[in-house]
């Protein structure tokens, strides 16, 4: 059976998802649980990579389970989490087609990046959300989003190193979605949602930084405009932190894990 | 000078507010760090305490600090925060008047108690929500909260050997605020915010406990109405875990870090 998970994960304490030699990773979890619940080996494949300290709210992932296995499939998902550690989950097991690639067949992904805007380190919101010192206009970000959206050459998003072909993507949407909360004093902040084709290695953190230097008017929109179109990533400010990232969903041609339907 | 903090706190590796010989304590941080701020150790009054993993957005507290230290009220909390761990911050500091005690002084305070409703784990939501895996009813949770309003002897919902002198208190109101979220598959959840002039130990938790029985229909609400009358803890079902429990406000007669203005 080519089994699909879908996959939550809180990275804080994980070396990211792919396999190394060094730290506990999704991947090296989800692929000693497959070994211990089902006693043979398989080698798991993710939508994609998330770094060290990003969070998934919904990874998904494929393996091939020996055909010997008898086990109803959305019965996997309870048969892996009781060999996995409490910050990994799997919430939902399903039946793939035999051709289904999690990474190659994947549609689109959706981040979310969350900031709070404060002076001060909030100790209930440092785990899934980055400080931001600064209170940027919300108007002039969304000037900036507007030229980030579609398709473009998003090399100047790229961390070094990347091993992409090309470095073009299309971003179908970046929603800006203020917040406040009253978390002993009122505190306000941002959610940066992010729905494209694909992204690259840092490209959502890179982009969020940006975002909010333009806001404060630390970085004219002018600069971004010339980051993207010469693909010079030091024009842009400082790569954000990890931790306020998430993986929020991966969407495919059809609804994995809700019956199989065709969703577009 | 009677120095008062709001300080907010993480609670998962913390042993409680209370200080004590083994284990990290609210109370123990922030004497530590004052003591290594100001050079002279001071007792901190807290408005009451907090259960082990019990987080806290907005706890109050006052000590005394020595006449001699030059200080503007507002800086204590950056001095403090320099010698906190990343679990505990002082998000504001002011000067109280000398009569100000952050327990006898306090009119009310709100805690929030937070489930979601599922079969399975989240792990990017156990660490500040409790897992209930029933589908409780609204109205029927209601009905309960409003029985629960008001004045009332609440021993029937307090844990064994509390020490309180009288187990009569005012629940102003019972908020039950329904949220959904995609936290990869669509997750539903309840806060419970719970307003009163003072809390017996492990009322905010069992009183959950009751409202999510009641919801189910696994408690009749004349089994709530009896434990209230009669005092008995043994007709209300378990204690909730504490990590699903925030302190999140503790009101005076003046706004304490606002200026000082009175406020009723």
């Amino acid at each position: 059976m080519n089994a699909a998970l879908l996959v939550s994960y809180d990275g804080t304490a994980l070396s990211g998802w792919q396999i190394q030699k060094k730290g506990r990773t999704v991947q090296g979890e989800l692929e000693s649980a497959i070994g211990r619940a089902f006693g043979a080996a398989s080698r798991v494949t993710g939508s994609g990579r998330t770094d060290a300290g990003v969070h998934a709210a919904g990874q998904v992932c494929n393996f091939a389970l020996a055909d010997e296995i008898q086990i109803a499939p959305e019965r996997i998902a309870d048969a892996l989490n009781t060999f996995l550690p409490p910050d990994i989950r799997v919430l939902a097991s399903a039946r793939a087609p035999e051709d289904f690639d999690a990474c190659r067949s994947a549609k689109k992904k959706t981040y979310r990046y969350t900031v709070y805007f404060s002076r001060r380190e909030h100790p209930l919101l440092a785990r899934y959300a980055a400080r931001f010192g600064g209170q940027p206009d919300l108007a002039r970000m969304r000037e900036c989003a507007d030229r980030l959206e579609g398709e473009h050459d998003f090399a100047a998003f790229s961390a070094a190193g990347s091993s992409a072909k090309t470095t073009v993507r299309t971003v179908h949407s970046i929603d800006l979605v203020p917040w406040a909360d009253e978390i002993g004093e009122m505190v306000c902040g941002m959610h940066f949602d992010v729905c494209g084709n694909g992204f690259l290695y840092n490209m959502v953190r890179i982009m969020a930084g940006a975002l909010l230097d333009v806001g404060t008017g630390k970085l004219p929109l002018s600069a971004v405009e010339e980051a993207l179109s010469a693909g010079r990533r030091d024009l842009l400010g400082k790569t954000m932190p990890a931790c306020g990232l998430t993986l929020r969903s991966v969407g495919y041609r059809f609804d994995l894990f809700g019956g199989g339907k065709i969703t577009e």
